[in-house]
């Protein structure tokens, strides 16, 4: 704390109406960025909770862990591949992304495959513009990274995991985010092509969600199913999680964090559009939750509290694309779109393509990351986006007179599927080489607890409640200060 | 995220000062409603660790889906009915809740029962000021939605549930709410009779917990208690929940959410006296916590954890009307009343009303939240609320000079009781005809995990760590990437 | 909610430039505050979470009251002795802490031990700027406070808690605390006597972690090993807590609350130094649990969870004093020898000291404290701090040239230890001749749930699910409304 009042600072010149919108869309910013950064404990509990008992605390260290891989990765090298060749970033004002002379440059040898400056955030670029930028995409690298951790729960090797996530938040993450924020080629679209504004993505239905759903899906097949999921007849077993108070906690913290992340994403406390976004997308979330319920009621005979939380997080990660562009109407419908083709995915890829995936994060993050940029290049409704990549006029979608919008999200879609599908496996096979993906048999039935870390996720009790013996009085006595009644 | 850099663009004026500040206004209010709607999870945790681990996953899934219910019926009809007839909110600044024409034309045949324009939030309307004064509102009424929840824990049946929820989101709660804050009939009894500002509530004492308190009382008398509640010769028994550790954590997450509740309620970020609304909020939630600590010790001869955190609770619920108003010493007075009165409150509704009310929500938020508009009618100090409800000069209670404030507090409390006790009476009444509001007693028995999502909330472990039949190595390895030692 | 637009008020000037940046200077601090406080949270799960299941509640009731009490403390008489002498605060404009003029006479007798005015906050001090500053110091104040509470659990009689926590939220953090950030005698160190900047911590590296440590430690001492903890024989034996998933959760919780730590303590939002705080604080985080996960890997054979956890603590209380005044690289580094260092200490405290910890609070908090204000000595690189304590110039460590603020550092952790360490070893004197500090033999051996509380943190439930006796139909239908099919 800066207690430097006592000599006041004559003649320093007081900061003024620009100074002061720069000053709170950063504290905008950086509050939104706190909130993403909760949704980390989000996924802890969530997958922890969907989980087995045996698993709980590996479960837990990955996605503990994985916060760290992913901010680390990115300080090093992440972020300058994502925004190391963009343009000044107006709206934290005050001082440029990187400086003005800099970017420019930057921005004239710019290929849109990805950047190359601002590794490891050095002293001199080292701004409050800069590090809020920063932050605010660190912290999404860290979602993306940490879904994979779900799909591949319960039999992943602890050193894999560590490998792939730093594969993730160093080189697959930042590139396609590159091509998207980053003032690469995907962004470009319109500009180049015509079509729309290029893709848009408003707070990362592609860039994160479908990024993080494409490993969960490559890296669950690649490893594959845990033992007893698919009996030698073919049938298909539930594995249920242990314990539905962390799944609805994880999933109430998953949606607290979603304001941060779509409504943050204006990166300008000064644009009003956060309220509307902030709407958007708790309509959608609700929608979607909703819709799970009524959609497993009528097909099981009872609503099911599992596919609540998915569906209120397909609702969220469907939303997250166009929650700026579309009307309150369209959110609804986005999410309860979401909501259904959630449990009609998980189904899907349990029972047809056979990938066990024990949180469902393919289809949440994947499927419904996919239908999330869809929905805007469907919905978007020309109240917003004048600009946006460069393309003058706001974003519409086909339902609103701009099919080329559309089509730019299909380009957008597609080439994730591939590049991240393709790098992702990649990785997965070049660490599978060096140190193993999978633990063994035996490993995996007593349970990753005991083998990866060598720590319970629930110590047992009895045993240690009684294991302590009395202690000799004398010997304990003489430690204890102004111990009144040490025996009853 | 926009990245709009690109073009510059030349020729738009800048933001002045007013739309700054407006922008502060609107981040301050979305940010504390982020917080508000953190508080669903702290009563999904409260709740759940009250009850016992039969009814586990059923408790979770209520407190997890009156959010997507009160959201979707709060939009579709809550919003309209409760500020639809309210004049332009020159606080939120820039734009005003309806156009300003239009407000002007509901103000004049504003009739005081409840408003009639806004439902469903169309496009026309859905512009900044209007979706954060939405988005406000709208978490306010799933904090009183979710109350009842607690008080019919264990026992009610899923469908009901849900259709009650809906009842209270779209019609109990809004009408009431625009009584005192949508210029209803209570908020004018100042300017019309004289009587005070009319009935204050700055942040919900009666509007949100009073409501939902009252709720809870009608529900828990009408569903009756729970199985072996009361035994046949009139003992009243204990029925312990099943986890301190979700009790206390939810309790804090509560308190933290309660600091958007109440400070956030300037709907002003440019109104310091927001800082002194926390800091009295924080004061009466230790008082409250601590008194009912030394009160349950003094009585019971141990201090009783659930009680402490029902007192801090009932701190908090006692200051939300008066947080504004009054002094930090009232606040510690009003506070350390909330906690004592909760643990009276607690035992008078077991022993002497007979009514089975598992969390305490009556008490809590029923008994505390009358003595919360009361203490404004007692303690407001005149520092503050200088043309609240259209009348000039600040709040004063009782002990400061104006004996009408209190009146106008008491109509205000006896209004609510009447008309949401009716309300609710009926609305149960139709739906128990429609769908039954009450579990079978051997679905009670069992648990409702069970008998109403078919999932239990902690799923038996051991069977599920052996239930893995070992498969045969071929026809597993093959779906292995990379796998280095699958066998020990 | 000031539903005051119905008059308009005509002739109010509107607010200014500097108006608007005081406004969000409270907004800034007291949303900060808010992320604090919740770190309560953290604290009551990390603790429970690493304590046996038999002490589940007592642990989770300690670290509940505890916020009760320090707030109270510090509401009748920290804040004064801590800021009671102080400027005006600058930084948050509009209105001064006290007012001028009597802060100025204040400043003219401040002796540099402790504050004299403002205690219980009374009425005409009750401004907006001096409730920002009580709220934003208070949740630190109950930071320091609750720290103890881990090292001594499951074996402090919760009677000496109540008291030792009132000692040292009233009494010992205030003192120290006024030192370096209420004007006294450590924060002159530079102007009396040219020593750096004087004791400079930016967050509360030694004045809330050091003191929390130091108490930690002799209390520990104090109070003895619990039982078995140490053989006869001299061997020690680990006693693992019962959830990973509430140790991880909190560690989580307390991360997310570090930022609002670290970056509120500019104290205003017009400084955009926050964000490059909130990075530093991110990458040290990170660079803790990470660099604790290789150390335990390679030392143990495998990572280990508590102690990624206890590293990622460990780099968040290291960076805390320096992370306004360095790089990024610094801050990794900062944080890294943070991460070895709580897992050598703790190896230390245990085997070497023979002090039983339950928690390693002694390790996360005194250790890494001290270290943090020695990093800010050694690594402050003088690119911030510019008339912090009255001098000029930024701050400089030891390796950009400033040996004297290296040693004003040492004098404040010195003094810390002397100070805090005297101070709380009376207090639990003098408390345990009052009533006592440690529970009895049997009682420990039992759980302090049942001896304390008298109740479970898990009340058993095969008990409950089958406790309900079957009532008479006919007593139990009359309760029942719109009960459509009670028996099956």
């Amino acid at each position: 704390m800066p207690h430097d009042s006592f000599p006041s600072r004559e003649g320093a010149s007081l900061p003024g109406l620009e100074d002061t919108q720069t000053a709170l869309n950063i504290v905008w910013t950086m509050m939104a960025a706190f909130l993403v950064m909760f949704m980390q404990a989000g996924f802890a509990l969530v997958e922890t909770g969907l989980t087995r008992g045996k698993n709980v605390a590996n479960t837990m260290a990955m996605n503990f862990l994985v916060y760290s891989i992913a901010m680390l990765g990115y300080w090093a090298l992440g972020f300058g591949l994502q925004m190391g060749g963009v343009g000044p970033l107006a709206t934290l004002g005050g001082d440029t992304f990187l400086s003005r002379e800099f970017s420019v440059t930057l921005l004239q040898r710019q290929h849109g495959l990805f950047g190359g400056a601002g590794f490891f955030l050095s002293p001199q670029l080292y701004t409050p513009g800069v590090a809020t930028m920063f932050f605010f995409q660190a912290v999404f690298c860290a979602t993306g990274t940490t879904i994979p951790t779900g799909a591949l729960a319960e039999r992943w090797k602890f050193a894999s995991f560590v490998l792939f996530s730093f594969a993730v938040s160093m080189l697959i993450y930042p590139i396609y985010a590159n091509w998207v924020w980053g003032g690469g080629w995907l962004s470009a679209l319109g500009r180049n092509f015509g079509f729309g504004h290029g893709h848009v993505d408003f707070a990362g239905s592609s860039v994160v969600h479908l990024t993080g759903g494409v490993l969960a899906l490559v890296g669950a097949q690649a490893i594959g199913p845990r033992l007893g999921k698919f009996g030698p007849d073919g049938t298909v077993r539930a594995i249920p999680g242990h314990s539905a108070p962390l799944v609805v906690l994880g999933t109430f913290v998953l949606a607290i964090g979603r304001f941060g992340f779509n409504a943050g994403s204006t990166l300008s406390g000064m644009d009003g559009r956060l309220a509307i976004v902030a709407v958007n997308t708790v309509l959608s979330c609700a929608a979607g939750a909703f819709a799970a319920c009524l959609y497993t009621w009528a097909r099981f005979g009872k609503p099911d509290l599992s596919m609540m939380c998915n569906g209120l997080l397909a609702g969220a990660v469907a939303i997250t694309a166009p929650c700026a562009f579309v009307s309150t109407f369209s959110a609804v419908v986005i999410g309860a779109i979401g909501g259904v083709l959630v449990v009609a995915s998980t189904l899907y890829v349990e029972h047809e393509l056979r990938v066990d995936d024990p949180v469902g994060a393919i289809s949440v993050h994947g499927v419904n990351g996919a239908w999330g940029v869809l929905a805007l290049g469907l919905f978007a409704d020309g109240t917003y986006g004048d600009g946006i990549n460069g393309v003058y006029g706001p974003v519409r979608g086909l339902f609103y007179g701009d099919p080329g919008q559309l089509v730019a999200e299909l380009i957008g879609i597609s080439s994730n599927i591939l590049y991240v599908g393709c790098a992702g496996w990649i990785a997965l096979k070049v660490i599978g080489r060096l140190v193993g993906n999978r633990v063994s048999y035996a490993d995996e039935q007593r349970g990753l607890d005991v083998s990866e870390l060598g720590l319970e996720g629930y110590p047992p009790q009895d045993e240690l409640a009684l294991a302590a013996p009395r202690p000799a009085r004398e010997s304990l006595e003489s430690d204890l200060l102004g111990l009144r009644s040490p025996a009853e």
